[in-house]
């Protein structure tokens, strides 16, 4: 196997959510046990945005067809986003994040937060750095680090063991900082487990940055969607050098806007304008028309994110109350996002054989732990921005399928 | 400097098309000639979008309305782009390369062509592989084998000694691909120059590829607007061993849908399966919603393409006229695209000062040479992808500036 091989073999998108409808429906060696579970369809790999779940924010696609008629001028903006649209974005992130914000020098519109992820690393990270990663963590993120020949090196999250906080081990990080990682990148919201982290873990992450001269990459995505009262700490607001910090954001989530790949990166300027260079070469800029649609962005209707945010919080319970009746079942509740991580008790199926028996038996989507993180071979990810009946009618299968495949 | 900044240092986008915008207006030790000269400004760092030029191919902005009332099957495709209209477009690239084209397998839509350019470069260049790429040619090339930790091979284009072919150095190929390039890109028609590569050309290359295992990346941009019954030759289509040929395409240019950020790329399937890898860390897919919009796409109404070639066929000319009574000045009479190369006689300006002037003197903007080869320090590129008269008036205005400022 050449070099190139070795890279893109670990690249693996097979189970990567969405990429279900490339496998094959065959289970060879897997004896299934009964039928068929009837009811409708959920794809928990992603948020459903057909108008019976989640539509897009209001006035999205009017302000795009405005870009549209705007002519040259969108399509053709700057690489790193046309200004007007900086600014706005600019003014209402740091009125969110409390972090005042330069749209001429400190800001990029990409195509996605996954863009925006790609570009920030990028910037940032060099073939053979050392870069922390939180087990779990978004599964794009190991990714990302061997695609630019850099070395992961793991920091563990113990979600399941306390409340109040995420549960990143701090110990571990200090040791990964102090052994010559130059850059952390971590999601908060966690991406999968829908943990926040507490002001404590928030600060004591900028400082250890700070001490160690180490470059933070916090992708925020689903930092609006927040559940009763929780407490949120913007780490760019947090005492981290500025030139140390790059955060993320976008309207793919809460918004269901991820239609029009739209992200953002705000933060240190030299990181930003590497970043904009690499646009440059990667996908020259976000989409024109689609950045017309930012004006938007954070300018809702009034009432209009509370709504949305008790709906998911109504769904998270429901779902919550369906999984916590499976015994041995451990799941901890999301305080933000819509991401439920169960760890599930012993089965007789291997995890991609359980999720695909899901798949054919339960008409249901759900993504593997181990996208997430090697050791979670025994939790599975459920995107809980669904339709609020077909999501408890499809927990109530997989529960039920838990029962049938129990060791 | 360390490492980073170094490579960084290599990807500056201050001279590259549609970034004039960040540059300030002084223009230090240098002397201006005379006053402004009045009249319309023109951008030729791009095409002109708007109505009153050369507006995006009909029927687009329907698709992409439609394409979001369809809702999460849109918004969430396959990394690699949603099935059905992946099968609507390789079915006409077939028809148009006449080369068979494998929806499934072979083909992968992307944001923008240059996120195709990316993609492929990126699923076949290694850190340390030597790549060979032509001068001149499309900006981005150098900077991308830069930024995968690549080594540049350039092979001359004598685009101004010849006619009838291209005027690329096949023996300097030859002699890369010996001295152990793996990989080969080249955009057909060339940016910058308009040129098309004869048959034998293509041929040449398609065979030199095959004996010596290069992979050859060709960017076909500018493939559907040929002049006056010119011969194309696609390589995909020339013989080439299949495995060893990816091809890139896109609406941007000719169908002026650079708005909606699409692109393809197609050919041996091991590589389309490294861009879809790829595109998932990158940017996940191209604008599901845009997606739609290459359902219009090798579609439009009867006669479009032609009209449109002819018009553009006939602000060639006139510019062409216009330029060819400047002393001094030679330029090649480009077989497609809407791109002129015109190589300046000697002036008092070095060429990015001259540029500067242009853009502060005569209301117009056209990119530097350096920006498609260190070598071209003589030369400007014009898109006259505009508003006809609004090109010709400010084409006259460049050359009155050329003999402002002549030595």
């Amino acid at each position: 196997m050449s070099a190139l091989e070795a890279k893109f073999a670990k690249l693996g998108t097979d189970h990567a959510p969405g990429q279900e409808v490339r496998q094959d429906d065959a289970l060879p060696g897997v004896a299934l046990r009964g039928g068929p579970l009837p009811g409708v369809a959920v794809d928990f790999s992603h948020g459903d945005v057909n108008d019976t779940a989640f539509p897009p924010a209001p006035g999205a696609l009017e302000a795009f067809i405005a870009g549209e008629h705007r002519g040259g001028a969108q399509a053709y903006t700057e690489y790193r986003g046309g200004a007007q649209v900086r600014e706005h974005v600019a003014r209402k992130l740091a009125a969110f994040t409390g972090r005042p914000i330069s749209a001429a020098e400190e800001l990029i519109i990409t195509p996605g937060t996954q863009g925006a992820l790609f570009l920030a690393l990028g910037a940032a990270v060099n073939a053979g750095d050392r870069v922390a990663i939180v087990r779990p963590d978004y599964f794009a993120n190991r990714k990302l680090v061997v695609f630019l020949g850099a070395e992961v090196v793991p920091v563990r999250l113990d979600y399941l063991a306390c409340t109040g906080k995420a549960g990143l081990d701090l110990a571990q990080l200090k040791d990964a900082f102090k052994s010559g990682v130059r850059t952390f990148l971590f999601s908060n919201p966690n991406n999968p487990t829908g943990v926040v982290y507490s002001p404590q873990e928030i600060t004591a992450i900028a400082e250890l940055a700070n001490r160690y001269g180490v470059t933070v990459i916090a992708d925020e995505l689903y930092s609006r969607l927040l559940y009763s009262d929780q407490t949120y700490t913007h780490i760019c607001a947090a005492g981290i050098a500025p030139d140390k910090v790059v955060t993320i954001l976008g309207p793919s989530k809460t918004e269901s806007l991820s239609g029009y790949r739209l992200g953002v990166a705000f933060g240190a300027a030299h990181l930003i304008e590497r970043a904009e260079k690499l646009q440059a070469i990667v996908s020259l800029r976000a989409p024109g028309y689609s950045q017309a649609v930012l004006s938007t962005w954070f300018d809702e209707p009034e009432g209009w994110l509370a709504e949305r945010t008790a709906k998911h919080q109504t769904i998270r319970d429901d779902l919550l109350a369906v999984l916590r009746t499976v015994a041995g079942l451990s799941v901890r509740m999301p305080e933000a996002g819509s991401y439920l991580f169960p760890r599930l008790p012993a089965l007789t199926l291997a995890l991609h054989d359980f999720v695909r028996a899901v798949r054919l038996q339960a008409n249901a989507v759900v993504t593997p732990g181990t996208e997430f993180s090697p050791d979670a071979t025994d939790s599975i990810r459920l995107n809980f921005s669904q339709n609020h009946q077909a999501a408890v009618q499809a927990a109530q299968r997989i529960a039920q399928l838990i029962e049938r495949y129990r060791q």
